[in-house]
């Protein structure tokens, strides 16, 4: 069954109810990728992918955790951001993933002082 | 029914088989709270506490979100470390914790530049 990718306006879907919602949605549409794809790519069925991601990002239903690391593989973020419930540590987390093994022991290391 | 805290050697316990598990025995180990008194803490019933938190920490149970912001809570660490695999980031969470809101605002003002 041949399909492309359309960018779809984000239909207004409901407001994530969990931490791991938001942070989910946050994470997906920074990697700009669409519930489905994501779910395909974590292994999920092709045929529930989008609604399984859709309830994980309402917050309907909680991932398992070795789910989470991959959601958060593919989505490219530590899985401990996904369960991150205070913004600027979030965006710390992020900040820490984006830096080379160098700059993370730089940065230890002046803290650790 | 009178009772008294008495410290006891740690009974090899069953290594931690999740990363929350792992995560929770350290920062309860940190915090000097035995299990029963955590799970009293965060409102388990008494008599099932040290069991219910005996069961998080081997990772028979994954613990739901709400009840990790509890258990971080009584532990001093943020939710988000007890979902951290990451040893490295799991100590920059702590650091971040125990930083001022001044000290915080510094550092990222000093990482986004």
């Amino acid at each position: 069954m041949p399909y492309e990718y359309r960018r779809v306006s984000l239909r207004p879907q409901k407001h994530p109810a969990s931490v791991f919602g938001l942070r989910l949605r946050q994470a997906r549409i920074q990697a700009d990728i669409p519930q489905d794809k994501l779910g395909v790519a974590i292994g999920l069925d092709e045929t529930t992918a989008s609604a399984r991601i859709s309830r994980y990002e309402t917050g309907t239903h909680a991932a398992p955790y070795d789910l989470a690391v991959k959601i958060a593989k593919v989505l490219n973020v530590p899985p401990t951001f996904l369960f991150c419930n205070d913004d600027d540590l979030a965006r710390l987390i992020l900040l820490w993933a984006q830096m080379s093994k160098a700059e993370q022991r730089r940065l230890m290391a002046e803290l650790s002082t």
